[in-house]
């Protein structure tokens, strides 16, 4: 079935133990469709300046990622992230932070995008999910991505889009912030109180949690990665293999939606594994599948 | 087959977020003790001063521990303990600590205790937990915790008890320490190059990963719960139950140490849903198989 992504389109330099990566290619959507298109086609809705270095029709050569809904202003400079990993690779700093186009009206949803059957809202302002929601007709399935910043300072906005969307993917702290509740499996439920049918928590090195208003739960560790060199990207590559292969099946009942999470951790440790694109750019589906199998051989008892 | 623990008894006192619990028992090898029993006998090796309040016949009463290696020195003073828990219940600190009797000679290992085959050391000086691994004849599996002190300051003592036992069950603060390495993997292949065959690292709310020299890896969540009331004890628990299985197996193989993870990973659940002991003598083997039945159903994809 169908999938379309909104999110970022970005210039980033990125900072770790392991080296610099200067004004590599980065964003959500990006990220997003890469690690979706292993799985099917993806409508990517997004927008960068004239200044943008990179020929995203060329970055995805060879994989099914329409760019009918890329939208390239001529006034406007493309978003910036500058951002340095600490030696732990899990905590990070944003260095330098230029919205540019991302702080502008949002592209617009193409005519020929607006049946799409599942919808991954990436994180930006939740006033701006609602409007790009409502240009899609009738998706059967949403998922968005939100941050501390917008629980913190657009909660009515959020609460409003939590009514419309069926799974919310957050990390753990924000899962926390949203409910205002330190244990993780309560702050689950009282998020899932405010709208969305599944909540699914990304926990960084210690994997993910998923849980749904049936009382159904499942909790899956992270892929045990010795290479870690960059996690920029690590989130998005997630949601992106998550909903790929949710899209390619079709069906999101609960036993497909603990597959879905594998891959999108399996997906998700090729993508820290090296800067930038590179760590999914350099793989295959079968050295997804492979891991796959690796994952559930390390986690079966 | 037989199993040993030597550990600390103590007199605790633990605040956190839902109450103060004042002069409790704890102690590592107390909720060893009472964690393993679900399984099969324990021989107990520990030191109590003449002020200790609790009758351990009492409290192990019903259960197959084994006291003939408890001394009570009479000129002593039992070791205590006082802690508080962070609202987030991961981060404790210690607010006194009197070493008391734990700071004397170890107890003697009964000569009617040399016999046992499987042992585990509780975390205390490597060169006291050394002293009581050469008074057993000739175990089949022992293991041992430790801790950051005697990572830092008695690290020749530790390099020599690792070189002796088969399993090191750490932390992964520990483990990175241990191993001056950041990485959670690499840490555990450099630890694996000091001796033991196998090590576990706990991880807190975020489960445990076990590693072995022959290179297999297991992960597994910690179980979701949502009661935690006091963590005090739940590595020991963990430790204890995961024994105990191992020790009624009477077999150490990777797939069998799976199992016994598993077990310790929901004994420990249990253990930390209560103050003191209480999360424990409240449950039996039942209810601790049927919640690894949901761990399996919660894990598993």
């Amino acid at each position: 079935m169908s999938l379309l992504v909104t999110g970022s389109i970005g210039i980033d330099t990125v900072r770790t133990p392991y080296g610099v990566s200067e004004d590599c290619l980065g964003g959500s959507s990006v990220y997003f469709s890469m690690a979706a298109s292993f799985f099917g086609p993806v409508r990517l809705v997004g927008v960068i300046g004239s200044d943008c270095p990179f020929d995203l029709a060329e970055v995805f050569a060879g994989r099914d990622v329409d760019l009918t809904g890329l939208e390239v202003r001529e006034q406007s400079k493309t978003f910036r992230w500058e951002g340095s990993y600490q030696p732990d690779m899990d905590d990070r700093t944003t260095d330098r932070l230029e919205l540019n186009v991302l702080a502008e009206a949002p592209p617009a949803v193409p005519a020929e995008y607006r049946d799409s059957e599942f919808v991954f809202l990436a994180n930006t302002a939740p006033a701006l999910q609602l409007e790009l929601l409502g240009q899609i007709d009738s998706a059967s399935f949403v998922a968005a991505d939100t941050m501390d910043c917008w629980i913190r300072g657009h909660l009515d906005d959020l609460k409003r889009l939590l009514k419309k969307i069926d799974c919310l993917i957050i990390n753990e702290e924000e899962a926390r912030l949203l409910a205002s509740e330190l244990n993780l499996i309560k702050a689950a439920d009282k998020v899932l109180d405010m709208g969305p049918g599944v909540i699914i928590i990304k926990k960084g090195e210690s994997g993910s949690v998923m849980c749904n208003t049936d009382g159904d739960r499942f909790i899956l560790p992270a892929y045990p990665a010795a290479e870690v060199k960059d996690p920029t990207g690590a989130g998005d590559s997630f949601a992106g293999a998550l909903m790929g292969y949710l899209a390619q099946s079709g069906n999101t009942d609960f036993d497909l939606l603990k597959t879905a999470i594998a891959y999108g951790t399996v997906v998700a440790s090729f993508a820290i594994a090296d800067f930038s694109l590179s760590g999914l750019t350099s793989i295959n589906r079968k050295d997804i599948d492979d891991r796959l199998k690796t994952l559930r051989k390390l986690t079966q008892f």
